[in-house]
């Protein structure tokens, strides 16, 4: 069995580095203790060592296809729901009250990294019941979760969520699909949705669409937005089920996740689809939006798993393959010398480093935004209201930066293997692929970075924001306590004090009333910003690292650590330097980019 | 037809900009005037319009294969070959008495471009024939040439390189296919090479490899390296073909260029393959570098074609696709109003400029580059020489910044489609696809930035780097002359002393005999030298561009020039600035990626 995510790695950060064991105190969470964490995550490591990685190639090369109104997929998925529901990990985030088993989000999605870095073309199926079946248990009534959510987490119907329609896009505003009430408590449905992930297969019996449309006079844009559960077939009084005409009228082919089907779906053509109102009229978007930090911070486990895997796959290359010699100090190579191994080669070790750096400070930041989702489960008041803030400000950066450097870092893995890595005969070129779409999915970048910029760094006065540099502040003074540390330590310190240059200036558009200059770099914003957070985990890591080699707390070896601080000082070489450039064009005056009346541009 | 490149832009650079009409007056280009190479360039357009862009993306979907000793492509490949060598196309750069058109190499590279934006999957086939020709016309025996060339040129014989060995990758002094003198005077080889681009098909009824082996005692390492034509089939007295004994074993099913098969050649298993001796024993890898500038100016065409196919593609989608609203001075939106068009929001501009300015800036350094191919052939002396150092220095270049900066485009024109960009609806994913194998053609960008820092930065105690600056240094003081230019070629003289103090800093190492600490960023060195590079580029094309304007010279509308200038502009704000965080890592103290004894990294 091939290496495609480090347990150790995860142990750490999950318990030396991010100390999430401190949240099982909460009573909440009392079923647990660090073993049993240890054992579940064991448990799924094992489970994705058998049913998930060895499906993994085969589910591309077997793609998911649409024939005669049907959708195939790989059979393997049977056996996955199946397994995973005996497991009790759809659904193992809600409530007991709600059949869950209540465990802490930062547990879930280490949970989704084992399976993501598995076979990222799985991962989707499971992942969007969880979710729309979370929507139903949070605000739906106790109707609509009795008749739906056993069946969900038994992994019997498969839920997913439906909000892109043709002609809207990313613009949700201009959703068109209809709901006309009726006398007897349903709605009548109506309406197209495209881009559905997992919207349809063999191995589920019912599909629960969570589905976003306007009532009839509803006002315009979002706020006559309201959410509907939508069934495939509608389960009757005597426990049948009857069709209520949801059509699946064609899937998309695509780059990558070949395995994992998107399909096209139409509501109502024969009249006859009804739907369910998910708690209030025109609140649709808002229910969706709570649950969507955690769909984000999804993706973004997603991306940074694939990008796990294929840094393991190229490292196994790099330490296999001999090509080539190191130079000698004389600035010449001795042919008649064995080859060495390429991992020897700097730029080969540069380009493994940059993985390692990318795919590591992902993690920790996705680890330490799930925990600030456990903590607002299990906090009140002011605390509460932090921890809220830290999620909302982190959740566009955990999404964002592993997707968009996830793809730089995959391109890299693919480079260390030459040209076998352009091969179909290694993994890499899949991984390339099926990276490509999590820059798209839940909001692309662009949506990402405005809403960084445009709403969360500018919330409540930047409340976010300050508790931001001041959680960043405390990781540079307990840093500054290691000799090591310390030039990495203030090299972050300034980079704290550019973002706040940056910023200032950027605010002085919005207070002007200039709101499309303001936010028209978001995405080197983004950039920028990502980029600091990301050292500011490696620096909390090296930190962690330090520790356990100066008082010998540390579970693993002293190697392990030291690789640590290695690739934290990797970062800060050769990442964090590119705030300085960012910062550059932040600033710069030329306006290039906002659409004036008389120019012809392309 | 949808538009895959511009041929206003690229007659901009060749009469405006780098004015390679100056070249028609050497005897050598004679036979040409202007109006007779925009008749060439239209005319292969035309031809590329009707028989290369329509199968661009069947050729994809139908991609090569290899079944029972054979490779099967798309029929189309025969009507090119037919049409192209009708139209004189293959070897239109060899001498007249070679059977050649004579044609500049500046005007050989822009019908590549042409063809390389239209359908990058059949560039190869005809181009590696007049590549591999090329080195039979220039180093091969009277004898040779006659017997290979005219068949090669009338596309009925196809022409391979064969370099690559399973055991040696990029490490060619690890070649291991080996030539026996016999008293006949050819050599009996035998050997496997892997990755042979175009080895085998149905449309051409032979095969000419070009092939690198050791004979018998040749010294170890690439000096004992020679060149030999081996045909698949070897001519006869009697005018017919015998086989050869060679063998195509496999193809190599790959993430992209699908339809340029790449196979792997088994040579001399039965003991009954011939290969003819090009020029001296043991020079063969000379040889292959004379030529090797103008095959990797190729790959660098091929890059930049591929991302400017891409870019039309992405612009097209964002002329015609509305959603979303722009912001208003209240920071909110109408959603009331109609929705606008993509190309309209700030960050699709944004995206789509990038891509502009990379494509463009690419095909300016490729025509400059090319040109100084055409002057090396028409100059002689000190002249000579300088014209070869700067193709020397710039060949690198102009290889890897399309490479790798062309992916970053591509991946920006997928990100303007959103969703749909993933999808096989559309064609960026294909692009997406195709061009990742540029960073590995010809010398992987590991290679490349290894050639340009340790070679082409040294050589002739840097003569080459001198004379490239002063080249800048000229062109800066011509945009001075442009008061709206005037602060962006103040930048670019600011990045030149940048430059040069990285690269006194770089030095230092190679002084102190530390060479591999000297190239181990090399990459780094790469990204960071093309990016002043291409900014060189943009200085010169908005600087003609200015100049169209003021004096009225141009043969394009105001638009036109207005836009080359604001694409300038974009590239200084949001490109060049990069230097400086790639000029931090450069000077960085910590050594972080040469291998120590004692560690334990990964």
């Amino acid at each position: 069995m091939a290496k495609y995510m480090d347990m150790d790695t995860l142990r750490f950060l999950l318990f030396e580095c991010h100390e999430v064991q401190k949240l099982l105190e909460a009573p909440r969470y009392a079923d647990f203790d660090q073993d049993a964490l240890n054992i579940l995550l064991d448990s799924f490591k094992d489970f994705a060592d058998k049913e998930l990685y060895p499906y993994f190639r085969e589910m591309d090369e077997q793609a998911a296809y649409y024939k005669d109104g049907k959708v195939i997929v790989h059979p393997q998925l049977e056996v996955v729901l199946k397994k995973m529901a005996e497991l009790g990990l759809i659904g193992a985030n809600y409530d007991h009250e709600d059949g869950g088993m209540q465990i802490p989000e930062s547990i879930f999605y280490s949970l989704s990294h084992i399976m993501d870095s598995a076979n990222n073309n799985v991962t989707g199926y499971p992942s969007l019941t969880t979710g729309s079946g979370r929507l139903i248990v949070t605000f739906g009534s106790q109707e609509l979760k009795d008749t739906y959510v056993p069946k969900m987490i038994a992994g019997e119907w498969g839920g997913t969520m439906c909000l892109t329609e043709p002609q809207a896009g990313s613009s949700l505003s201009d959703i068109t699909s209809s709901a006309i009430p009726t006398e007897d408590g349903y709605y009548k449905i109506s309406g197209q949705k495209i881009f559905i992930s997992g919207g349809d297969h063999e191995y589920c019996s019912n599909f629960v669409h969570l589905f976003l449309a306007r009532i009839d006079g509803a006002p315009a844009g979002t706020r006559g937005i309201s959410l509907f559960v939508v069934p495939k077939f509608r389960p009757t009084a005597d426990g049948g089920l009857e069709d209520n005409d949801v059509f699946t009228a064609a899937d998309f082919p695509k780059l990558g996740q070949k395995g994992y089907v998107t399909t096209h779906l139409v509501f109502g053509e024969k009249e006859n689809c009804r739907g369910w109102l998910v708690g209030e009229p025109n609140r649709g978007l808002k229910y969706m939006f709570q649950m969507m930090n955690e769909a984000r911070i999804s993706v973004g486990v997603g991306a940074l798993s694939i990008a796990t895997a294929a840094y393991y796959a190229s490292l196994q290359y790099a330490k296999e393959r001999p090509q080539g010699r190191r130079l000698s100090d004389t600035g010449t190579k001795n042919v008649e010398a064995d080859q060495t191994l390429i991992i020897n080669h700097p730029d080969v070790r540069r380009m493994l480093l940059l993985q390692k750096a990318v795919i590591e400070g992902s993690l920790s930041l996705a680890v330490e935004s799930a925990k600030y989702s456990d903590l607002v489960h299990v906090t009140e008041g002011e605390e509460h209201d932090e921890h809220l803030l830290m999620l909302e400000i982190l959740t566009p950066i955990c999404k964002t930066y592993p997707s968009e450097m996830g793809r730089v870092s995959i391109s890299n893995g693919l480079q260390v293997l030459g040209g076998y890595g352009f091969t179909s005969d290694f993994v890499l070129q899949q991984y390339y692929r099926d990276i490509r779409i999590t820059s798209l999915y839940e909001g692309t970048t662009g949506i990402q970075s405005l809403d960084l910029l445009g709403r969360k760094v500018t919330m409540k006065n930047g409340a976010a924001l300050k508790l931001l540099a001041a959680k960043m502040q405390e990781s540079i003074m307990a840093a500054m306590a290691y000799k090591e540390l310390k030039p990495y330590a203030m090299d972050l310190g300034e980079k704290l004090k550019l973002a706040q240059k940056v910023i200032g200036h950027l605010l002085q558009f919005a207070a002007q009333g200039k709101f499309e200059r303001f936010t028209a770099d978001a995405t080197v914003f983004m950039d920028f910003f990502s980029n600091i957070t990301i050292a500011w985990q490696w620096l909390k890591m090296a930190t962690s690292a330090s520790k356990a080699l100066s008082d010998n707390t540390g579970t693993q070896k002293a190697e392990f650590y030291q690789a640590k601080i290695h690739t934290m000082k990797f970062y800060y070489k050769y990442e964090l330097p590119k705030t300085l450039s960012a910062a550059y064009t932040l600033v710069a005056e030329d306006e290039l980019t906002i659409q004036k009346e008389e120019e012809i541009l392309f």
